[in-house]
């Protein structure tokens, strides 16, 4: 079709797992059950347009390399159309339900902001456009806010009252579009939300300016009606030397004490966790069970390297723990799997991007599938019900309601002769996640 | 004296940089007024018994090293007598007018927890007695919840109640021997409380045990009357692969949403710091501005080693940087610069472990020195009163008061040209702070 | 039978992936043959002494926590008498063809070396006996010149020369033995030959030492007809700060300069491969170029931790790539799979040990499988001789015979348009690897 | 005057270290006697065009920040010759006496590899004829062979026969010019000679293609009379996943197995130290022992970052130990200290560029003073020399003409009781260096 902006990229079909066709899912069959809900259902993927539509594959050491349909348009606003088309045309190519994308992905910046809003203007209306008559739905909007000079300082924790005036009129914009594409949530990234040194750094002045940023977005998402759920992303370092939103150990403590908690749940990437020193798994976990685990940032770092390589997810390991934990908190909800990834530079063509879409999905596939049959064969659960079993007695469950006392603890065990645990069993356990992956 | 402990150490005396006696100090002067206080005041340093009377060298690859007066002793308790009369002759010896302890460092572990506690009542009448003719007093005591097998899963985390309530009996009877010795502060260090693998663990329960855990000493120190301040150490790993207090923001996180906020402030270690990714300042910049900077555990790690290397302080940047933290957070109160540092395994003589002390010391004093001059210069105060002078405004006050809107904000920006903040000048601001080294 | 060591473990078998014991192999079929060889002369494993009959458990905040069958016995021969008979037992019931030792392990140190040499040979006599009725060889064995204080600066690197002296004495020894129980190969691990700082460091002495006692090494061993392969073993640091068999480039270099390359070759550690910022993949394929992969210690890190963790290894990624690499190699000849692991802490039955080292076998037996369907396939094989076929052209191959100038390549394309190479397909690739997980 | 580029900026000059101007030195005096040779004559600073003149301040989250003087010329060719102008100003206003450059940083890139070399001879042209008027003379010159897309798989290891001889001919053309300029040095950094993952490398021919590479560029130097040092800059990874020249002891393998020791010597860089896990003075020290220790590029980065930050550098103690070593080596001969450093991205001005350098320049002549007055004392070089006396006896001399063996040096100890090393005393070394700082 004249129109296609991939024309050389069919759609996307599931062929099992003995294709050897790159340009089929061999493990991701969006309609089969899993449990009681289709893949599609558990999974609910989502494209990223940043990387996806906009990523180059520069490095700090080197220029663009990806060759893409648009690459000879040179109008800005004609290119942000084809793009758009673009990622309606893929996401229903790769059967992906949903795309995400900050405000500066879709359309380009102008002089003034009351320009770069008008710009925006008219790209969500051809997105509107395209949703009537396209499977694809918008997971989450946000704002940029460190890319441009401006920010860097950052945007909500700018030292800069203009600054942060100007990451307002952002925001602003991008809660109303949110909106109206209908978004199912609304993210914060505080890529420069910290500092590069502490001697030029008023912390508390920083962050209590962020807490105030954050309320009026809420206040702000209130006035206009929009009930998408806020989220915010952890990430310890990079491109800052620090980031206040390191883990989401240290957001929740942010969010609890500023009143945000009712308010906001947590996007949680792969490679952050990593960066964090934390499994992505501890940072799930973490999360679900403090009632924060809203959605997923879907890729995969090399914790041998020391800054975000944001690549495709395939190590089912990864995947398989990760489905575990979602299957937990009874599944992403409003959130979803955000293949927050980039091809690797040297992995230029369009036809290394829907395969790397391809090899996400199925992993998270595979994933699911292992996951839940690990849950409904309870073999972890068990384990752990009789390793805690003893907190079921009557002192055990004093403790939990906080009426037990030192003394009376102590008293329990004063005279006894030395008792040891039961052992952890580890590498058991760690040969029963063999046995599904 | 033939009741020396340390009869080849002498006393340590001030003498001025221009010594070359390596068992003098060099900088640190106890009378020597820096601003309104003295040295002494400013510095509170307190040494460790576990590493300078039980420390022997021992590494994963290697046994003990250290050749101390005591080793020919073969009886446990009398060992122990020894080590308590020579940790207050050395720091006396020192100068330094602090120690402090784990239960199980200053007397054996008996068969069963009540004679555990006779052998500590034992050593801590002998502490007693030594401290009726010495300046030495206690910072604080601690429960070492973390050699014994027992404690192989975590104490207050353990997914055993036996274990949680021998936890708990140490605790108690660690408080009261505290209160007993006049201890200034109460010590949490979770070396277990944390995970070897998420695939046998209830993190839930555990953190709510933990909370229980510390509100249960609160009320017990409420009970006997111990007013000091209770302190928890954060630590991200090692000894196990995570520890749920892995730093300050976590920390605090669990504190706030335990409500134990107005119980428990921090004691931060460098080099815990360093293995969370973060450097001390950090660390304690964030203690102050949320009011949970206790106490320092003073050393140094090496950033391209993956463990706690505990090393003496030397290094003057971190020295210069800490004390300027701690001056900006009224100095430590209660709390103290413990040196929770051992010699190197191959430094295993008693000299070497109290030139180390100096060294530390006389690092603390260059520090000291250095920050109380930058803080009196103002360089660094008035750059940052002119990096943040915008938010004096009206509309910054209005963000202050949580009064103001994106709307308002963006209005005001929103036909502007390109805007950028000022230069943050790092390059010029480490210039100014090694002007001060 | 009476004489059992570990009476509560029943020879393990092979019950197919479907059984649910825990004390059965699920994938290692020793007499099941993966192309030409059968899965146990492909795999050779090997059981280390140090970890599955000396260790205990403890770490730099912990005690013991192993219980073990000889925990009551007192008397270190008589102890070190069971654990000998005790490892021919357990590899005999695991179906591991192989042990390993350093001579520390098996006979308590004496009170001088003679007579250490005499404990040993009394063991060692033990040993030959015990060989006469099992199937259980010796892989290698090597010196302990790390542990003792007398080491605390290295052994062969060490400053003193009586202590080189007594490490030569030992490696003699170790050698003779080694040869005495027909040992296949002899190891040097240099766990503190290295430093803890420069500043008391000459490293070019050091160096210079070491290669001289490596040369001695390999003179004795000519001279007593031991023809077993050297092997060197990498690891960047710990328990030193810096050692100097970094990595198998460094092993590589160092073995260059001092004309050591025709006498040893590399056993290279999975997880010290990871300390040194690698891949185990990476340390075995440079080592397979240079002719010098001898052997392997089949262990697993945990690459968010900065220590050695020596995990049983259970990644199937890892296993994969490791013996796609040894395939690649021709196999491992002379050397092995050593289990150089350790249970974990918690982890503290002899069940735990055994369960562990079935999961590292069968992990290996599904990686072999793997691994030799890859190559079967040639999927990467084809690839990448597609990728290097420029290289074929007569140009190509002038290069290679180093006959080619800078200018004759220049004019070649001095007039063309942008060329890029082709994509390098890693995401594909890596789903490729999926496929054979 | 009108010819300026950057006119704001005053000549530098040394004011002693109580001015408060921060466009002056205050410990930086050239012509200042330092033993037996001037500060400029031990120092040779240099000016890295790459970042001083190119470097916009870019990060993979965000645009360029810098505001230059010729930010609104858009003619490449006009900028390339205001650059130039401008290091040339630059570095004589900073009393800086080299500069050095890529061949793509001075001339823009053209269509053919014709029309680039037809470029890169006019700005060459250009500073040939600034150089009879200025006394910036030429440290190094390289080419660029990892920016352009061709080169995303590498250059001299490119898979591609074309990106090889295309990178061979900016080789052949940058060798020339280098020579025109009257270049010292001829610098390989080999950002992309690496991989990004194994499933697509063949590490034995790339690493045999860039040995052949070298040797024809050290052919072709011969050839066209270039006497310059070739200098091969390690790092481990960044760009790529494994970059082959990891650090110095990898070099030096390489080199070895190579035959081109005789022909290159290291260029060495702080930052990369610390990325491969080392120290800088580890790297200075190990390449000072092996005499290929030819150049610094002298920076700075953040071990609790895991990237290249390139900072200025303003550690005392980094520049320290770093002049121990190059004053050990007897200077760094035709070697140099080049600045490659970039200000942190909000350090936006040229006055920020300005000062940045003239920190790095006074913190190294505080750091050659400082070991020069160490050396001077000899207290280190004392200690080190009764620390290795036992060298010195009869048994010590045969070990080092590889004349002793194992069983004689055994029987010089077989007898003796345990015996320990002299405490390596670590923390009074510490204290030493602390003395000079
Ligand atoms: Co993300
Ligand atoms: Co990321
Ligand atoms: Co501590
Ligand atoms: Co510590
Ligand atoms: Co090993
Ligand atoms: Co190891
Ligand atoms: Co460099
Ligand atoms: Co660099």
């Amino acid at each position: 079709m004249s129109n296609e902006v991939f024309s050389n990229i069919p759609e996307i079909k599931f062929e099992g797992p003995d294709s050897d066709n790159s340009l089929a899912f061999r493990h991701y069959n969006p309609s089969e059950k899993v449990g009681d809900k289709t893949m599609a259902e558990h999974l609910r993927f989502s494209m990223a347009f940043w990387h996806t539509m906009n990523g180059g594959g520069s490095d700090p050491f080197g220029a663009d390399t990806a060759q893409r349909p648009w690459d000879s348009v040179s109008d800005p606003m004609e290119q942000a159309r084809i793009k758009m088309r673009g990622i309606f045309e893929l996401t229903e190519k790769l059967q992906i339900p949903f795309f995400c994308f900050h405000d500066r992905d879709i359309a380009p910046e102008g002089e003034t902001l009351a320009k770069s809003h008008k710009n925006l203007d008219e790209i969500v209306g051809l997105a509107k456009t395209l949703m009537k008559t396209s499977k694809t739905r918008l997971l989450w909007g946000t704002a940029n806010l460190f890319v441009h000079p401006r920010y860097m300082h950052g945007g909500a924790t700018s030292p800069d009252l203009k600054v942060y005036a100007y990451a307002a009129g952002q925001v602003r914009k991008a809660l109303e579009v949110t909106k109206e594409l209908g978004g199912e949530n609304y993210v914060f990234w505080g890529g420069r939300e910290g500092y590069e040194t502490l001697l030029n750094t008023d912390m508390k002045k920083e962050l209590d300016n962020l807490a105030a940023f954050m309320h009026m977005a809420v206040d702000y998402a209130k006035e206009i009606g929009f009930d998408g759920q806020f989220l915010f992303e952890p990430k310890p370092k990079e491109p800052t030397k620090h980031q206040y939103d390191t883990d989401s150990a240290t957001v929740y403590g942010f969010l609890e004490k500023y009143d945000l908690l009712p308010h906001v749940k947590l996007n949680i990437e792969t490679n952050h966790a990593t960066l964090a020193g934390h499994t992505i798994q501890h940072e799930l976990h973490f999360a679900r069970i403090n009632g924060i685990l809203g959605s997923v940032d879907a890729n995969q770092g090399d914790t041998l390297l020391g800054w975000d390589t944001d690549q495709f997810p395939t190590d089912l390991y990864v995947s398989t723990l990760m489905m575990y934990e979602i299957l937990k908190n009874g599944g992403l909800h409003r959130g979803g799997l955000n293949f927050d990834a980039k091809v690797r530079r040297p992995s230029y063509t369009v036809q290394d991007v829907v395969e790397a879409h391809i090899i996400g999905m199925d992993s998270f596939a595979r994933g699911l599938k292992a996951a839940h049959s690990m849950l409904t064969d309870g073999v972890l659960e068990d384990f752990n019900a009789q390793r805690y079993a003893s907190w079921n007695s009557d002192l055990g469950k004093k403790v939990a309601q906080g009426k037990a006392t030192l003394a009376e603890l102590e008293k329990s065990v004063l005279n006894d002769p030395v008792h040891v645990p039961a052992s952890g069993r580890q590498e058991y356990l760690e040969s029963i996640v063999n046995r599904y992956i």
